[in-house]
């Protein structure tokens, strides 16, 4: 049977039982900064019921102490609400928890709801002090803007140096129930003095069991967002948060429920890969996509490992900005990324994009080919370089972006 | 008694026993670009007696042909030539290792030499044919014109992107014997299509112990010319090569001879460490020298990898571009480093120059400073960034450079 999994308006808002809102806190302005009232800076998410939730976390030592409280209020595997801010990170601050537990407070307060019910969150700056009298006034103002139409409003409030709003619903059947799967997100972005942050939001209204939720969002994240690299950098307040309101009805899925697993994850994974191919599209400075697909390998590993190598080669990515069919980079990468099952004159790489496809290295050497084609086909705006290296029946694939002059105007001449 | 090592001139040819010569050969006109007939593009290192001989290679699965080569002929421990080109890097070429061989086979032709004592190295393009016509012509011309004069020569030869000739000899005494090292390399260059590539000939009349010098060869390597990254890339044609023709006279330095060793050791250390540094300086694009100075770590593997992940953080590198004092990106390096022991509240991160030194982090949060003298201090172009990490007593440094717009324009737009 064919999963027929289609797309939906209204973003987190589309599952059952969920609410949001957004708006202009001022928190910038707050920081001493300018502010730009037109751009929403706190974003509220709401659950009309206590929600199973399940995270994962940056592996950047370096935490943002919202992770903590996070950790902390989601120790139970539930949760209702989630207050998220960006501008400023609360992160390296010695007042972090603190300021990160008050933003909770007045969320619960403004709710009337438990504040372990609540996540917080926070993505800008590092090493500010995060001012609290913002939140005070717009946290009351947030929960009576409350809508099934908010969730725009959240996908604005976390954007930093994003050129594009991350945000996406899909519909589906699960046990004769109409269920539904949403989510919103952040790639790298900017803010003084420039920080790169992902942070992603999940809302489903579909009855799962709450381990298995866990389980399956990492393993999910794990073949998605964990395939992205914009400049190699983990963040320290990356956080994947999947809430599920169990609304739609539907027999609990579990791990002996094969089928319904099967659509549940399907539907995820659309969603998750969807935000990672934006995320790596919207990279700091990008004008394009690079895909690479790396085949038969002998391991997973070694096609991890390849695909990891190519997307982050500095010296790709420029060539890649510059639409140059440079072979020996991507032969130079493969040679780094630490591949096991090897061999020079087994591997073939080739490049593709709408414009077509050309195969460049084969048997060992260059294979003749004509520049002014390959220039034509690498100046789309999604680039697939695809590593073939006949050693067994493993594959993988990652998404990043190329290198540019605004990558260094963004993160080097903010300041200046 | 400290030690007394002193700069003197002459180069590769400083030492006792060598000779050289570059020489124009026309390498990339034969392979249909445009000549720089001002530029010398071919090499000759040539030993009076047979040297022993010891190298360390680059640790890229994809190695360039001539490796192959090297490693077969220095299967012996010795040497009396290097052959060396830059312009094209014979690399993931069919015929790559015929080519390295007649680059011998001409050189050893024209000195009348053993061809096994030839070692072959080339710099440049990958992927595309060697010429062999303009070794032809140039060799006999190269054995000519060698002289104790040619380190110069030879220097210039290897250049490619390089925008300095790199090249030190130094003058020592060891068992009352004037004692020599010199030494000339090249940094990261690009080439059509532009692959960065690491090469360093080192001569020496000290009378070593053959294993010894291996032994210390590595060893120094690892604390100096393995300390160096401009954008990440491990190229494929990386090799360090030591000969000595032993002529000093001493006795033979071994195991046993401590303090003997404690000044070969260290003259090596100093000319290595200069050539690194110097690498690190004139990256690509670099506008200033960044080094990452790690203390107190609790393991050398911790210090060795806090060092690694601030200098090899694009999001750093653009802000020392910008002279940012954007300590954020400092934590975040380190958060991603694998460092093991490592507490946020114990870490202390400052930054310093010839215009002095400025504390930014400590106690778990940013300490109060002067954008002013900041923006003072990271104008310069040498920038020492020290982590503290209060855990321990080992210490490590690394070498790198900034992320700059002239990166991407050398690496990105070379051929547009």
């Amino acid at each position: 049977m064919e999963l027929e999994i289609n797309a939906v308006k209204g973003g987190i808002c589309a599952p059952k039982g969920f609410k949001a809102s957004g708006i202009h806190a001022g928190i910038r302005k707050a920081m001493g900064g300018k502010g730009r009232p037109e751009k929403n800076d706190l974003g509220l998410i709401f659950a009309e019921k206590e929600c199973y939730a399940a995270a994962v976390y940056t592996q950047n030592k370096v935490k943002g102490a919202p992770l903590y409280v996070t950790k902390k209020h989601l120790a139970d595997g539930k949760c209702r609400a989630v207050i998220v801010n960006s501008i400023n990170a609360n992160t390296c601050n010695a007042d972090g928890v603190e300021k990160a537990t008050q933003m909770c407070e007045l969320t619960a307060k403004a709710l009337n709801i438990d504040i372990e019910d609540v996540i917080p969150a926070s993505t800008g700056v590092i090493g500010q002090i995060l001012p609290i009298e913002p939140f005070m006034d717009a946290i009351p103002r947030l929960v009576k803007t409350l809508a099934v139409t908010g969730s725009n409003a959240v996908a604005q409030a976390i954007m930093t140096t994003d050129t594009k709003m991350k945000e996406i619903a899909v519909e589906f059947v699960i046990d004769g129930k109409k269920c539904h799967i949403g989510a919103i997100n952040k790639g790298s972005g900017m803010i003084h003095p420039n920080m790169a942050t992902t942070l992603t939001f999940i809302t489903t209204d579909v009855n799962v069991n709450p381990d298995f939720l866990q389980n399956i969002l990492r393993e999910v994240v794990d073949i998605t967002l964990n395939r992205v690299s914009v400049d190699g950098d983990t963040s320290t307040n990356d956080m994947t948060l999947i809430m599920t309101s169990c609304l739609a009805g539907n027999k609990e899925i579990n791990i002996e429920n094969l089928e319904d697993t099967r659509i549940f994850f399907s539907a995820l994974q659309i969603v998750l890969d969807y935000l990672a191919r934006q995320m790596a599209r919207d990279g700091e400075g990008a004008t394009k996509l690079i895909v690479c697909d790396c085949q038969n390998a002998k391991t997973i590993e070694d096609a991890n490992n390849v695909c990891n190598a190519v997307i982050t080669s500095n010296l790709l990515k420029c060539a890649m900005f510059g639409s140059d069919a440079n072979w020996g980079r991507i032969l130079c990468a493969i040679g780094n990324s630490g591949v096991e099952y090897f061999d020079e004159k087994h591997t073939e790489v080739s490049v593709s994009s709408q414009k077509g496809e050309m195969l460049l290295f084969k048997d060992g050497g260059g294979v003749e080919f004509s520049e002014e084609k390959a220039t034509e086909i690498l100046k789309e705006e999604e680039i697939i370089i695809t590593v073939n290296l006949n050693q067994g029946e493993c594959s993988s694939y990652a998404y990043g972006c190329d290198l540019t002059y605004d990558y260094v105007k963004i993160n080097g001449d903010y300041r200046s």
